[in-house]
């Protein structure tokens, strides 16, 4: 682990990629802010509060020993300098952040996506096919750019087969194994599901036999779908002699009608979510109404369904439902278990598919990439832990009662509502910090559920080599559950800075701890699914700005509750300010993170003139964006961060590599093997 | 009149240019959506009404005659089918407008803007001057496209010089003509500022010689700004050989500092706002920030510095101030005037230089355009018109009062609070709409305000053929006013559709009168300052949505107080039901209004290369984008809307062709004669 710390980032991005890279950054962040914060704090704040000058003057507000810390004498404007000095922080950060962006880009090797632009919403045309159609509308359009491209199919069946085939054949292995080490006993499966029933058959020869018929509907399901024209998607993956050309098509509209002809980026070959290739503009836009309503709901009513849930789950429910269960529920502590635990635990089920749900509704919304899908997946969940873990714990009741009492309050009194439970909340939210954050970072460096979950599937489900090395899957940054935590820390450290500082020890615990951890992680475990380059910061940005104004507004009324109006005067051009300083950041920055400039785009096709001469550009193309069930096992994805195996500087393949003892064990799988599965569980 | 009422619409846009044609269309959209919504309200809610079944309901409202044929009982559903109708009604005119503006961008002959980009903040380099640096950039990057640059001189100073020079030369003209008249006495006048005072000399001489110094110190300034590299700003209008290369470059991003660089559709040469091109992208975003702080106070507070005035200008103040007026002030006429009207006048002044006002906010904000400047100050004029005009009008009291009770209300209350007093101020909007709408549009026809200073100007002012031609400007379309106007009547006619019908027939008489009116005048009168191609649209239909969600919010407020929860909640998705159609329609739509596709690009560029393969672009683009005052008086602007010149099929020409007398007076003067100042005041 000190070997992880000591990695320079040059090194680490070159490792891990920048999208690992900058999410560690994120933590670090968090300590250059609230390190400088806390000693300001318990240099200046905590003193004046311990002579408790002012205390007598909030005696309306109910305080524990932990709240004697907490100010109640702002001394006026330093709450201003000290967001003046988070803001100049965040815009340098998002600097650096677009900056290291901008370094990678132009750094990276050739690949398929720097030259290839999604067009979706290919427009029908009675006269031409897809394929055609497509090839005309940029030779005409972009006639000195454009080279190739590749139509998307409709594969989603063939997927399935596919899915299936590999599922039988993994059985025969099995058998396979199975008569080897016992050649004298030719084993046996059952016809019926999961080989619990039906007749009893020769096991090899029936899974052969299956596989044969499987591989022949396979077989005609590709010819079908070559050769069926209503299997093309209107969508293709357009491809460009230059960075030039496809910098120009990808932010250009190509035709008058702005809902067809949709170009952007191509995402990397890997990145793309080919179910959502052919969706119309109108029912994308239908779409995100839909789930926009349904996030709302799922925010402010999730308790109306769990609370439903939990009426169910209780003893008479059960009784009247399962009646033979009678005698095993009155026994007492069956009894008190289930009385104790039932509700907790269908709220805790609930929490556990919520990160599933949100991105199921993201995928509902259309979006192409699986980068995107985990941002706005994050997006979601950011809200939802604002409403009903912020709030909700804040304010007692449900987030509708909270949404009423808002609706039914003046605007001026919300903050105040809240600023004034706030202080009372400390140590409820220094134990949540503890136990949900510590100890779900010691969790995460135990590897603690994949630990488990291996150990369950390898005594349960585990047949085949390949099976092994499936449940041995090292995992990778779950961007779209972790990042909204982080900001979730940020917000109850901005939070609470001025009001109870006593927190942030635990909060710069929690950055100081994640830090180190994720960087081992990263280091020597994760395997990213794919690599965006850091396009989340801007959300990161957002979000972070988000908290910031929540916790201007909140101090606002808590100092307006405290009768101190002169500190709240100066706090009032607060949320403007940081408003507009977001505003010009996203103006300033943002465009790094989703355009690609001309003049690099120039640089680096000039400079692949000059060193490649003879470059087969069309070769290199041709495949990178095929479906990967039509690359069947030697689908090639191409390898971004896989360098670092030719790389002596770093330091951490050698511990990882000693760790790593299933890697020769793997290595003949047809599918392409991760080399960075090291921090395999049953190790840890 | 009726001629003009007969020119079919292609012929209109060809005759008055497209933004004059969509104008007026916005009449005809006001008639579109308020004369049907009139039938059914008269058809089936005015008959409801009378029966008084439901107004002893309401019997905490007092009611005038006129509210008696309120409506108090909406059949529920409607207002909601009512909102669907309006919607579509948008949508396909929104559609409308967008492929009128597509014909139009298609059919339009060559135009210098068609083939340039606006490149604002040009970097420093230490080693070239910004013409050779903004040379290199583009022929490096977009090297097949480049064709030429103009850079863009701080001709400020020499502006005020040239003009300074033309007012001289004006007095010696109308000398010389006094001389010529009287050629036994040559004219005198005196040295002193407007030759009231000094010394007495021969008016000819001391011109010619006057004329003859201020020739040399422009040659020198003239000198100095071609010659001195400080002159030149960062901003530069660069040409390209195909609209398709001026697409590309428009729409992308050229650096990796998205701050520099900057391009962007290069206005009209008439339309160039040359003050703001060198404002750099950090200054800004600090100018937008301030003035919309600043038009905030201006909207919310703007009673506090005319109530200070009002305060001076009553009986005491004067009297203190000019105590000689003492016996004047104390006869009774003089003292009730004063007492009756100087009040008035104070607010009526800061009416009258509210435009102005705003049209300099917005040229503070740094827009390059003066169609540009004209929409955001609309923008700014409809939001005070709707803080100050239609709600101060429902809630008496200051915007600042409304303000501080908006915040202290829960916001469920306001659209109540607003929605009872809606009833009650029926009979002071009828009013208001025949004072301000009809009267208005009488005096528009009349061409009253121009006539009045027209008379003014001639009898005091006017010495020379030049003068009394600049008097007899033609006027032209003020969107930055009018529309935000038309806009107040929408909403005025939404919000009363259903609560006052009555008032419906004089908004539809409004419209009708304005759509002749302004018909008349757009194809008669109007000489417009530029063509922008509808790009106001956008906006418009914004404003219009905005109309709409007040309304609709009313209503429910309305609603809700008479207890008629069901109908409130039939009301509830409209809003959302709204907001995200008015998406949908940005979407959809807006792209037409601000980017140019690459597929009509390229046909433009293609039937361009094939019918005329020898054109020199490098010549017409010449001096296109070349500062007005280095053009001297032989300034071609594009004669874009010129053409019906030879155009026989336009029946108004000939009525109109009578009406010019002038003509042929001020044909020979240097600078363009607009052609169409037909409707000359004295004529009237």
């Amino acid at each position: 682990m000190p070997a992880a710390l000591k990695m320079p980032e040059p090194e680490l991005i070159e490792h891990a990629g920048l999208d690992s890279a900058v999410y560690i950054r994120i933590y670090l962040l968090g300590l250059k802010i609230f390190i400088p914060i806390t000693l300001l704090a318990f240099g200046v704040l905590v003193p004046v509060n311990w002579t408790g000058e002012t205390l007598d003057k909030i005696a309306d507000l109910t305080f524990s020993n932990v709240d004697k810390l907490s100010i109640s004498n702002v001394p006026p404007g330093s709450p201003s300098f000290v967001f003046y000095q988070l803001r100049r922080l965040e815009v340098s950060w998002f600097q650096t952040v677009a900056n290291m962006r901008l370094r990678h880009l132009a750094s990276e090797s050739r690949r398929p996506d720097q030259l290839t632009v999604l067009v979706r919403n290919v427009p029908p045309d009675p006269d031409e096919s897809v394929n055609v159609h497509v090839e005309h509308f940029f030779c005409v359009n972009h006639p000195d750019h454009y080279l190739c491209h590749q139509v998307v199919y409709n594969a989603n069946d063939l997927a399935k087969i596919v899915a299936q085939r590999k599922a039988l054949q993994n059985w025969l292995t099995y058998y396979e194994n199975k008569y080897e080490r016992k050649p004298t006993n030719r084993p046996t499966t059952k016809t019926g599901y999961g080989g619990f029933w039906g007749t009893t058959v020769d096991a090899i020869d029936f899974y052969t036999s299956k596989i044969h018929d499987l591989a022949e509907i396979e077989a005609a399901e590709r010819e079908k779908i070559m050769n069926d024209p209503k299997s093309i998607m209107p969508a293709a993956f357009v491809s460009f002699k230059s960075r030039w050309g496809t910098a120009v098509c990808a932010q250009t509209q190509q035709c008058h009608n702005p809902t067809i002809w949709l170009t952007e980026w191509a995402p990397e070959p890997r990145d793309v979510y080919w179910d959502n290739l052919s969706i119309p503009y109108v029912e994308l836009s239908i779409r995100r109404l839909l789930t926009t309503i349904a996030l709302f709901f799922l925010i402010f009513c999730f308790m109306i369904p769990i609370a439903f849930v939990q009426s169910l789950a209780n003893l008479e429910g059960i009784q009247k439902v399962l009646p033979f269960l009678k005698p095993l529920i009155e026994m007492k502590t069956v009894k008190s278990v289930i009385q104790g635990f039932l509700p907790g635990i269908a709220l805790k089920i609930f929490l556990i598919l919520l990160p599933t749900l949100l991105m199921t509704m993201s995928q509902i919304e259309g979006y192409t990439s699986l980068s995107y899908l985990d941002r706005r997946s994050a997006e979601k969940y950011f809200w939802f832990i604002i409403v009903n873990v912020f709030l909700g714990s804040i304010i007692t009741g449900t987030a509708f009662q909270q949404l009423k009492s808002f609706l039914e309050q003046p605007p001026t009194e919300i903050p105040k509502t809240v600023g004034v439970s706030i202080p009372m909340k400390a140590t409820f939210f220094i134990t949540y910090i503890m136990v949900d954050g510590w100890a779900g970072i010691a969790a995460e460096i135990l590897r603690l559920v994949p630990l488990v979950m291996f150990h369950l599937k390898n005594a349960f489900l585990v047949k085949t080599e390949q099976d092994r090395q499936q449940a041995m899957d090292p995992g990778h940054l779950d961007f779209a559950t972790t990042e909204p935590r982080i900001q979730f820390y940020f917000l109850l450290g901005l939070v609470y800075a001025a009001v109870t500082p006593i927190l942030l020890p635990f909060i710069i615990v929690f950055f100081a701890f994640s830090y180190v951890v994720f960087r081992h992680q990263v280091i020597n475990v994760y395997d990213q699914k794919y690599e965006s380059g850091a396009r989340y910061w801007p959300d990161v940005h957002r979000r972070l700005i988000i908290c910031l104004i929540i916790s201007q507004l909140l101090m606002m009324g808590l100092l307006s509750t405290k009768k101190l109006a002169k500190a709240t005067v100066l706090l009032l051009p607060q949320p403007i300010l940081t408003i507009w300083f977001n505003r010009y950041c996203a103006g300033r920055f943002e465009s790094a993170f989703s355009k690609f400039p001309l003049q690099e785009a120039m640089v680096k096709d000039t400079l692949e003139k000059a060193t490649e001469p003879n470059l087969n550009l069309k070769e290199y193309l041709k495949d990178a964006y095929v479906h990967p069930v039509f690359k069947g096992k030697d689908f090639d994805r191409p390898r971004v961060v896989d360098e670092e195996e030719s790389n002596p500087l770093v330091p951490t393949r050698r511990t990882s590599q000693a760790t790593s003892r299933y890697n020769s064990e793997v290595s003949t799988s047809a599918t392409n093997t991760p080399n960075k599965h090291n921090g395999s569980p049953s190790l840890m």
